[in-house]
Formats: structure tokens, sequence, C-alpha cells
């Protein structure tokens, strides 16, 4: 008999139906079609990538309200925001499936024979990217749509070329289901093999471990915590093949605000870092945890005015009961250090368990000059909580920007003619992104987007999980020498028959 | 008083000068000074980078009789070959700072804003390629000027704005201390610090392991055994901070060769095929392992060939006596196999210690379908030593290429009108880079060469440690969201003022 695991309904903690869990055998067997069916060449076409990724945007705007009704009942979040975030999820298989067309992300590279070259002849060396093999993506569970089941990490996957097995979130299996559903039809309407895709819904560890271990996964996308990142990087790392883990993980996403700032604007920082802090439960991954503000009676009154708009917003539904818990106790961890201050009715908890998994939005103070000390001042607070580190100069704003690892964004609220170069230099060396007079939640999919950035935000500082160059993660460079024209993909021969730009001797070109 | 090692002639076995071991101190002490210098933007003139990447160019070939005067005597390399890396050496460089006068090597990307966009406002995100930090580079024995000192890693990584710490190779410190001298100098001329790069000389494992583990290392660049990359690659997973680490390892660089090939030019493969295997001790990592000949009388006339040829090689004077004595077992337990038989001259042995380092080259064969039962026939043997695998169809051959792991190259010779789909596939499937009527050594260095390819031949399938994209193992993006015109690096200005190719709301343009 099939093992089950129920969902839950966070706004209240009562469960949901029930789901099947997937077993090891299962992942054996999808890795195993998945390979099989990149080998055979299976998702060579590009044209049906771009029309699977484009059905399956259509389809799932066609299923938008069963999905975002379901969705809603899993994970607390609003109706807006999910109407949103499905809206975000079609646009991005839509912006690949533009890519494919436009087709240059391939990188193609032509250098033309030069019998004479020194000190040996140069061949013919033409170069593009092909896909890796299959991917094994981990969704997040505050992203149940744009990071998760048909998330970036799968349309930047299947737009390589490559096979995807999910590894379903069991914080939303319902919609997981839901979306899987309407990607397997959309791929079949497009003419690629059902192998292509897989849904592996689990509420443990042993389905995700097998997915990583499976010889046939040639990488791991994963959006989530930092320890599950860590573990999956060190799983990986120790394969008799090693493959390469993109996991985006923690990230306190540190804002600067200089005194001018402050003494231009400080209620609609107060207005924007509250609704960074606290929407949506403050459960994203470039939620701001930690904000340098200067000492001294502004920076008093902007710490006051942040925290009664805090204390004002209404207990928020978590995700789930495991992060609600985990939020307490860092939160507990953090209040018990001598040097922060609990600011307004930071502290306050919410009711009983009657009231689903909920937790006070909160504003916690600290001297920056106590960083050095406690890395607990430094820690991610998954939830609606922000640490505000209070700086008397620039060598100790400094100072405590030194003491930051590896981030997803860094922000920075300046006056027009302030010179800042040495505040944005500290940002820009410790973070993929850096964002002006604005707060980091809210990514933009835009092209060049870049949500990354050097350890612990990511594992991999050379890659991006939103944006278009985010299709690079499962793609590797093949170079043919001296290989007659009718071996050769149409985007290495002579014509450009696709109408790419390529690099030709060095020059870009179409 | 200091810890000293000799070098050693391989032609003889005699040592040569002594030179002092560096410490986990001194490997302490120049990261220190090289994470200093790059945090304080001390790299960041990419004209200064460009200058001196052509000073040591201009330098070392100044120098070139010194330098492949003792680089003669420690690696038993001939004059003609050294001249010819040295060279190579040098031009790499050279196309480096090309790289990056022409600029567009950071990849800029702007997209503007769009108040309209949907579900949410587009920001403006212009983003570019930073570099990482200080890089360790492990240079090779067997590429003592243009995979070692100042090969293409340091190349690179210089390029990139990376400082570089080279743990200098012990089978030629001599020829190491003097390119290191050179590039110190070109640095100098150029105005860069001296902390940009270091030389640190060991012959044991100490040093190099404590640039795998230093805080200030943000990625290492490796060219040598699996075992050894294998090494720093998990020590390298294990950190606090894991960095990544582009080793490139073994390649038995498969040969493919079909019946009509042999047919129309069988004796010219063979001489092709044969000095491939045999210039320079076959000590190169695209040296051919494994050539895969069609059975049968033509095959056989074939192999009788390839084996008299080699046969008739005189013993080659090898790197050191580490490498002889691995290479000797090695083909002591090829030879050991009942389903392997030694071609010609195959198995016999130079004389004693007296000549130094030698080894015989040699050519081994074995059914194609014995592939399946032993992995020894798909060992590397780094000297002049080929395996050669005996199909009977193309079924037993694509079975035996189906048990080779991934490959730097693969080989194919085929007739101009023979259907060879499935092999390219096969070939590309399995290795970087695809190399049609000619034999894998000799990579030129061109901008879109790929000498890299799935593990085992590197850690890191994504990249290349030849050609003008290497330079991207050490960049990593960065996004400025709504940031002020005067605070974006120039790359990114709205006017463009490098004149650099940038992708500008999805299209290519300058």
């Amino acid at each position: 008999m099939a093992v089950t695991f129920n969902s839950v309904d966070p706004r209240t903690g009562a469960p949901g139906p029930a789901y099947e869990e997937a077993t090891r055998d299962d992942v054996r067997a999808a890795a195993a079609a998945a390979e099989q069916a990149f080998r055979a060449g299976r998702l060579a076409d590009r044209d049906a990538r771009a029309a699977a990724l484009r059905g399956a945007a259509q389809r799932l705007r066609a299923a938008g309200d069963a999905i975002v009704e379901v969705c809603e009942s899993e994970t607390g979040l609003p109706e807006a925001r999910l109407r949103s975030e499905l809206e975000r999820t079609c646009g991005q298989l839509e912006a690949f499936a533009a890519l494919l067309d436009a087709g240059d992300y391939v990188e193609a590279i032509i250098d033309r024979a030069d019998p004479a070259a020194q000190p040996i002849p140069q061949p013919d060396v033409r170069r593009m990217l092909v896909p890796l093999g299959p991917v094994a993506v981990f969704g997040a569970s505050n992203f149940p749509l744009a990071f998760s089941t048909a998330g970036g990490d799968t349309a930047s996957a299947l737009a390589a070329g490559c096979p995807v097995l999910v590894k379903g979130h069991p914080s939303h299996p319902g919609t997981g289901e839901l979306v899987a559903a309407e990607v397997s039809a959309a791929l079949a309407d497009a003419g690629l093999p059902a192998a292509a895709f897989a849904h592996l819904l689990a509420s443990g560890i042993d389905v995700g471990e097998a997915l990583v271990d499976d010889p046939a996964i040639a990488a791991v996308g994963f959006t989530g915590s930092t320890a599950g990142g860590r573990a999956i990087h060190d799983r990986a790392a120790r394969r008799d093949v090693p493959i390469p883990v993109y996991a985006e993980m923690g990230s306190i996403n540190p804002i600067v605000v200089t005194e001018a700032a402050l003494r231009d604007r400080a209620g609609a920082i107060a207005e924007g870092l509250v609704a960074s802090v606290s929407n949506f439960g403050g459960q994203l991954c470039t939620k701001p945890g930690v904000v340098l503000v200067p000492a001294g009676a502004a920076g008093d009154a902007f710490a006051a005015d942040v925290a009664a708009r805090l204390n004002g917003v209404p207990p928020s539904v978590l995700l789930n009961e495991r992060l609600r818990d985990a939020l307490r106790e860092a939160v507990d961890r953090l209040a018990a250090r001598p040097e922060v201050r609990a600011l307004g009715g930071a502290g306050r908890r919410p009711g009983s368990d009657r009231d689903g998994f909920r937790h006070q939005a909160a504003a916690y103070e600290a001297p920056a000059a106590a960083v050095a000390d406690g890395s607990e001042l430094l820690e991610e607070h998954f939830g609606p909580v922000i640490v505000l580190l209070r700086w008397r100069d620039r060598d100790e704003l400094h100072a405590a920007l030194d003491r930051i690892e590896g981030q997803l964004s860094g922000s920075l609220h300046a006056q027009p003619d302030e010179d800042v170069a040495d505040l944005v230099e500290a940002l820009a060396a410790r973070a993929g992104r850096v964002v002006f007079d604005g707060f980091p939640t809210g990514v933009a999919v835009t092209y060049g987007m870049q949500h990354g950035g050097p350890y612990p935000a990511t594992t991999s500082p050379l890659h991006t999980s939103v944006g278009m160059t985010a299709v690079r993660r499962f793609l590797r460079p093949v170079a043919f020498q001296n290989a007659p024209q009718h071996v050769l993909p149409p985007e290495l021969r002579d014509e450009n028959p696709l109408g790419i730009w390529r690099r030709v001797d060095g020059e870009l070109t179409r």
C-alpha cells in the first residue's frame, strides 16, 4: 500500500488531502527514462522546446483559478500575490521560449583555419553550448509557483534542452501536482517525451538524496535554506562523478541608509522598508534582514517609526510549522543577546496553534560595533523580522559591512550628491545585486537580472537563478575541430541558417 | 635554516640546483597580501592589466634562451618544443591583453526600466562580470610554460582582475622561478602591486593544501592528474566557504577509425597517430590513449604498422621518476590482462636509471567487446602508450564508446561520404572537443577553443582552460538596480564610453 502524507493549511494548522510519497525506485525509474530520452536526442528540437514552454504558460494561466485556490490553502499566501506570482511564472516560461527563438544563447564561436598561425597552424574551431543532461530541481516553499515545480530552474533547464526531475515541495503538494500536470501536458502537446519532466513528491529527505545521488543526474537546482543547500552541495561533491549544484540559499540582504537620506525622506524609507520586511510574512529570499542606520536622534526616530509600523502589521501566517518554529527559536536567540534591544512590540507572540502558524512582525536594534562580537546579528531570520544596526561613523559602518558574508543583494539609500563610491564597492564586493534607493524584494525577471551571489548566498557565485543567463547553468561548451559542414549543428554552419549572433574570428556578427 | 629540494635532470637522473621550500606561513602571507590588494581595487585598471600581460610576454621572449635552457634540463623536453611552447605562452598572454582591449568579456547587459511591465514594474537593471578574488594556480609538469607559472590559468585569472598565487611545480622549479620573476617585473612595470602575483615553490603537498584552504582564495585552477585534481576538488568542497575548482585532469582522448577511412589512408592515419602518441614522451593531456579500430585484415595491418612505427621510436625521456614509475605500473597491469595483446616491441624496457627516466613507446591491443569487463582498458596511460580496441560492427563500437567517461577530446577518422552522425553524437556527448580527420594533441589557442569536458576530464564541465572564454572561470556577475549614472562602472553607463558590445533591452549593440 502506498504511503501518503497530508498537506496542511498554515492559516489553521488543519490537515488537507493526502498525497502519495514517491520512492527511491520512482527516482531511479524517472532518472533512467530522462537519461534515455536525453541521449536519444528527444529534447533536441529547439522549436518544440519553445512550444512546450509557451504551452505550459498558456495552460497554467488557463488553470489559474484552480491552482491559486489550492495554493492559498497550502501556503496561506494571499490570492493577489499568488495571481501575480502565477503570471510571473508564465512570463518566465515565455521569456525562455523567446530566448530559444533568438537562438544566440548557444554562444556560437567560429574561429576559421589559419595555416600560417604561429607557433602551430590554426585549425577550424567551432564551439557552441549544448545541454548538460537531466537536472534535479528542488523548489522553494516560499514561491510555490515562480521558484517551484514550473519555476525558474525548471524553465531554464527545459529551455537548455535538459530533462527536469522536480522534487515536489511537501509544503504545497497539491499546487505542485496541478502545475506538474500542466507542464507534462504541454510537453506532450509539443511532441516531447513524457520522460522529459517528472514530479516526485515526498515529505522526507530520502527522495531528494536519491535524486542527488542518481548517476543519470547531471546538475541540481535548489532554492531554500543554507543548511539544505549545503547538504546537497556536499552530497553532490562526494559522488563518483561530482555534479554542479546551483543552490540559492540564505541572505540577509543588507541595506545601508546614509544620514543625508534619512534627513531627506526618513518616512518614505521606513514605509518601503516595512513593506519589504513584512509582505508575505517576510518569507522572501531577498527580504532585508539587516539595515545599517546612523546612530543619533534622526536614526532613533527612524527606528521608532519602523518599529511602530511593524507593530501595526497583523501577525503573519508563515508557510509551515517548521519555518514558524525555526523563526521563533532564532528570534529568541537574537533577543537574548545583551547588546540587542527589542523595539516597540517586538517579542510579542500571537496566540495558540489554533490560529495556524503565525509570527508577529518585529524590529530589533543593536550597535553596529557589536557585530564583531556576535554573528547572530548577521543571521538570516526567515520571516517578518529586521535588525537595525546603528553606526556612529563611516569606519564603524565599513567594519560592520566587512563582517557580512556573500549576499543575494545589498541596497543603498543615499542622496544624489553624496560620495558613496566606497559603499557601492563594499556592497558589490559581497552581493550579486546592488539596489539604489529601493528595496531588494520583488526580483524583476529581466534579461540581465542577477539573482545569486557569493557563498553563502549561493553555492555557485558565477551563476544566477533569475534572468535569461540562468540557462547557462545547464549548458556546457563543445568545440568541433575541422568538421565537415554537413556534420555541424546548424548554429555553426558557414551560412548561419538560423541567423543567430555568432563570434566569427573574434568579431560578433550575424 | 630554510629547507630546500633539488631539481632533477630526467635525462640522467642527476640532481640539479637546490630550491627553497615555501611554507604554510608563506602561503598565508601571500594570500593575505593578495586579498588586500584585490579589495583595495589595485588590480581594477584594465589597461594596466593588459599592459602587464603584454609586458610579461615581451619579457618572457627576451629571457627565452635562459628559460629554455633551464627548462630542458628540468623536463628533458627538446629545445624546439620548448621554444614553440614559450611562444604559445606569450601569444596567450597577448591574446588575453587583446580581450581586455576589446572589453566585451564583461558581458554587459542593460535592461532599461519599464514602469508598465506586468506583473510588477521593471526597474533599470545593469549587469556585468567582475573578478572573483585571489586565484590559486597549480601548474602542470608536462607543459612547464604554457600550463604552468605563466600559463593559461595565470593569464586568464590576471586578465579577469584576480591576483594569482602559483603553486610552483617541483618538476621544473628553476623554470618556474625564472618565469615568475618576469611576470612580477611586468606587473611592477605596469604599476600593479607586487601582491598580485606570487610563486610558491614546494615539493610536498602541504603548501598546496594551505592554498586550497586559505580563506582569501576564491577559486583554484589546476592541470594534472585525476587523483590530484579530485583531491583538490574534494578539499575545496569541504571549506567553510566552498570555492570553484577548475581542474583539468585525465583523458584517454578516444579516436574512432572507420573501415572506409582505413581503406583510403591507413598509412597516413598510422603516421599521424604515432606522432600524436609518442611526441614529447606522449605526456600530453590530449594524447590519444585509445583507438577504436575495425577488426579484420585491414585493421590487423594498421595495428601492425602502428606497432612497428612505435617500436622504432627511441625510448622517451619522461618528466620525472614518479611519472615513469606510475606508467610502468599501469602498463604492467594492462599487459597482464588476458584479453590484452602486446603489439610488436611493446613491453620492452630501456636500460637502467643511469639513462634517466625513460619508457619505450608501445601499442597494445584488445577486443572492443572486452571493454565491458575491465575498466583498465580505458585507463589513462600518461606516456607514449596506446591501446587499440578492435570492433567487429557498429554495435560493438557504440557499446565500447558508451563505456567511456568524460573526455577532453574525441576524434573521428572517416570518409566525407560516410554517415557518421551517430559517431559524432557519441563523441560530442562525452567530450569537450570533437576532432575530424586529425589528432587531438596540439590544442590551438583560438577564441572559442574548448579544452575541458565532462568529469573526469575536468571538475567543471561548463568551462575551458584554453581559449578566450577561459576568463569566465574567474568572473562573477553583479547587477546594479536603478543606479545613478555616476556610480556605474563605465561599461554600464548610458553613453558606453568604452564602445563595447552590450546587450541592451535584449539586443546586442555598441
